[in-house]
Parts: structure tokens; sequence; C-alpha cells
């Protein structure tokens, strides 16, 4: 068996992810819990590790990082943010430290938990991010390009010259999505479980066309259901390719130019989604290899000296 | 007594008001109830109706006139759109009659429903309105002006030289308030029942300079709490602002330039509110007596008529 190296986690608020990996950032194996931040109780994120792998720290002395929601207000410890523009040496310089009681008569163990960045706009408003940093450094964009991150919290991303994370913007997508089809009236009009690439690319132009009318564009998936210009089952993904138009829109008009496609970065089906956003508005993109997070995970633990990246 | 001439039925998703009027539409009696449609179980609008004012069908030979919700697919019976450029003679001349049965081997009455409105923008989208339509003839607004009523369901509607509402806009700044606050993660950092006149303007100007960038923008309203830049108690008024600001400059921008004040109808406490953006975004504004929706109700019955506009 190749000899483990790391144990890395990405932690957020809804799953807890686990990779051992060992030489080069091999991943050895993976497993997952439905045990994010907001799930595990009392804080008890200690037993919540070792629940998930508690083995794999007691039959390998390697070192643990973590990055995400972990290190946030109501993670187990704050690691303070970072401020952009940032680098993954200076995240690497800056881990935040926690014990973990393996809670077998072994020694303490120490969780490096990764910092979150900050960036700050022209009017004293500010962007927070906590993991995505991490899968960014694990994504191999070209420097001056732009990373996005589709999600609950969608997040774009520049990177400068040196291959910094200069600034970067949050758009809620991903949760409005959720608010209005769980709790809201559009949602009443709506069949799920369906997939409607017509529907989907409608919902995207008239995001686009409309984003600086946003909170009135996502009108048009009620009247369209009322009128019977959209059937129930492609209602939902009319109002997904709204938002998504809206981000697009958005972040685009905020972007600086630039003729490097963007990064896309995270789950498949998504990025297929924003494959096809962009498309619509233009703009090229190409999506990241899997993995990005556990990449970050391992080139930050390298530039923090905690492994080595020999062979 | 002043002689009741008309029963006046303002019926809408959650509360149906009711108001007996006099000669030239006084109001002589007002009542209201919870019993909106979408709370009203199996249909049971004939019920409801006597619920409330019962009453008033047995001592008062009057014809009766509802707008509102009570008109839509959900409601007691669908009264059709009318198409924009609408105007009240047109309305009048739609009504859509509904059997009321008094229950007490009265002969049946009939329940007359003011039509919605529903307009089509150049894309084939289309929008539409149930009772705001009956508030606007009710107002007094200067042909080619245009109103604005705040409220779950935003409506910005344009009337055209001869006083017809031209076409309008929703904006769902009411839900997506509500959605964000009562089951989306900015309401964790909130502390609700306060009132916070600066951070409000603050939330207006943030809403205003980012409209393009809304569904970024909102995350303000976390990154403000996380930072401690906007206290607990002041972040629900940050939140409302800027959807307020994201409203009014997505409307303004949208809008045929005219020099004449907006007319804002509605509820005293969200209106003052609407002022206060409308200023910042050097918008001149006037609010509209209350009682437009009577008003409106009674011109509606004049003009179809149902009821004679003699003293």
């Amino acid at each position: 068996m190749i000899p483990p190296r790391l144990i890395a986690l990405d932690w957020g608020t809804s799953n807890l992810r686990a990779s051992l990996l060992g030489a080069g950032g091999a991943c050895l194996e993976e497993r997952a819990a439905a045990t994010g931040i907001m799930t595990v109780v009392d804080r008890q994120f200690n037993a919540a590790l070792l629940t998930l792998c508690g083995d794999w720290l007691r039959e390998h002395a390697v070192p643990l990082v973590a990055s995400g929601m972990i290190g946030s207000q109501q993670g187990w410890v704050e690691a303070p943010y970072l401020q952009c523009a940032a680098s993954l040496p200076q995240a690497a310089a800056a881990l935040t430290p926690v014990a973990v009681d393996p809670d077998d008569s072994q020694p303490a163990r120490t969780l490096h938990l990764v910092p979150g960045l900050r960036c700050t706009d022209a009017d004293g408003v500010h962007d927070v991010m906590r993991g995505e940093e991490t899968q960014i450094w694990g994504a191999d964009a070209a420097p001056g390009s732009c990373c996005v991150l589709p999600g609950t919290h969608s997040k774009w991303a520049w990177l400068d010259g040196a291959g910094r994370i200069s600034h970067f913007l949050t758009f809620m997508t991903g949760e409005l999505y959720a608010l209005l089809t769980t709790h809201g009236i559009l949602g009443r009009l709506m069949a799920f479980g369906h997939e409607s690439e017509p529907d989907f690319s409608a919902g995207v132009r008239r995001g686009l066309s409309h984003s600086a009318q946003a909170t009135h564009a996502l009108f048009a998936a009620r009247t369209a259901g009322l009128m019977g210009q959209v059937a129930p089952e492609g209602l939902p993904d009319y109002l997904s390719g709204m938002l998504i138009g809206i981000e697009v829109a958005g972040a685009l008009q905020a972007m600086p130019a630039t003729s490097k496609p963007l990064t896309l970065i995270g789950d498949g089906a998504l990025c297929r989604r924003y494959t096809l956003a962009l498309q619509l508005a233009g703009q090229a993109s190409e999506l990241a290899a899997a993995g990005a997070a556990t990449r970050g995970q391992w080139r930050v633990a390298v530039a923090a000296g905690l492994v080595m990246d020999s062979p």
C-alpha cells in the first residue's frame, strides 16, 4: 500500500469530506458524512471527526489539514480571514491549529485550519469565502484569469498576474433558488424532478437581458406558469436559468476585461448549467479537473512544511 | 343613517376587507378578516363572505363588487385578465359575475369581480396584477405619471396620457425579504423588532449602486453582520433597504422619462420607506390619499352602471 502522508478535510456547512492522501497528493481513500458544521450538535466536532475517520488517526501518524466553514465563527475554532490579495503561501503561513483528542489514550493531534479570505470593495463592503480559496489553489487556473465556483453561494474569484486571489464576488444564486422553490409562491406552480434545457436556456436569456431588474425578472417564473408558456415540469429549470443568467450578467459586468476562458470549479451537473449559461452570454469557460479541493489542501500542507512533496 | 349603496370587497391572498359605501363612495363601515383566498379551505368563499358581512347582505339590497385575488385561478371564479393598455371603463365593462347565496331563503345576489390586468413586454413575457389596478383607479394619479404600490409583490404602473394603465412591472421585494429573513442564512445574524433609519439608508444606497449585481449585493447583509459593521438590530432594515434600492434602481432604469412625481399607494409605514428610498435615488414622490381601493371600487361600480354617483 502507498503510505499515507496527509489527512485532508473539506468541512463545510452541510458535509464533512475526508481524504487520505499519499505522495504527490494522490488520493488513497475518501469518505464523507452529513456532519457539516450546521448539523453537528453542541460543537462536538472532535467526535464527528473521530466517527468519520478515527481509524485513520489511530493507524496513520500524518498531519491533518481542513478547509471550509469549520474555520468560521460557527465552526470549531475561528481561523481569521486573510485579506485579499492573498496567495497560497500566505494562507499556508497563517494556518490555525486545533487540538484533536484521538480519545484512545494516544497523544493529542493538531488539525490545521486553512484561513478563509476577505476582500473589501471601494465602498468598504466586505465579501468572504471559506473553502473555495483552497479549491482555487487546486484548480490550476491561469494567472490573470477568473474562477467560478457555482453553489449555494456562488463565488467569482479573479487571479492577478502573480496567481494571487485579488478579489471575488459572492452571488446567493443557489440559496435564492432553494428559498423561492421551497417556501415561495413560485414553487406552487412547479413540478420538480424533470429537466428541460430549452426552458433553462430561455430562463438564462431572460436573466441575462433583465439583470438590471433582477427582482422583477424572477416574477416571470410565475406568469410563464400562469399563462401556460412554460410547463410545470419546465418551471424549475426556467427559474434556475434566470438566477444563473442574472449572476452571469452581473459578474461579467463587474469583471476586468480578459480574453482568458473562465475556470469552472465544482460539481459536474451544476458546472454544465454554468457552461451553457456562459455560452449564451458569449463567454468561454473550461472545467477544472475533479479533485480541486484535495489538490489545494495538499498544496497548502506542502507550502506550510507539514508534508514533503517528494515522491 | 346615510343609505348604503355598495358593498365593496378587497379580497386578496391573505385578507378580506369589506366596505359599506354610501353616496359618493363615502365609507360607512369597514370590516376585515384573515380569510384571504389562500386561507379559505375548499373554496368556501360564499361562507367566508357571509361570515364577515352576511348581515349587510340581509339588510341592504345593494350591489356587490370585489377586486383582488378572488378573481384569480385560485379564487372564487376566474375573471379573465384585461390586456394593457387598460382603462377603468374597460374594466367596468368586463366584470365577471358570481352568484352569492345569502343562505337564508333570500334570492341569490351577484358579486361583480373586477378583472386583473396583464401586460406583455417586447420578449412576449407577461406581467399580471389583481387588485392594484383598482387602487390605481382610486388614487387620482396624473395622466402620464407612474404609480408605485409597495408590498409582497410591488407594482410599478405607468399611466398614459389618457389615464389608461399602459404597462407595469412586478418586483418580488416583499416576498424576497420574507424568504431571506425567515428561512435563509441572512436571518441568522439578525435581531428583529427594531428600526434603524441609518442602516436602512445604507442598504438603499448599496441596492441603488449595485442593482446590476442584485444577487451579489444581498450577501452584504451577511458580511456586514459578520464583520460587525451593522448591528444585529440594524440588519433587517439594511436588507430591507437593499431590496427596495434594487427595486427602485431597476424600475427607474426601465421607466420612461417623466418629471412628474411618482404616486405611492398603500400602507403608510411601507410607503414611508419608499419615500426615503426614492429621495435617495433623486426621485420625487407623493402619497395617494388613504382609501384608494374603495374609491377605485366605487368608480368601477359607477362606470359599470351598478350604482349612481348622484348625491
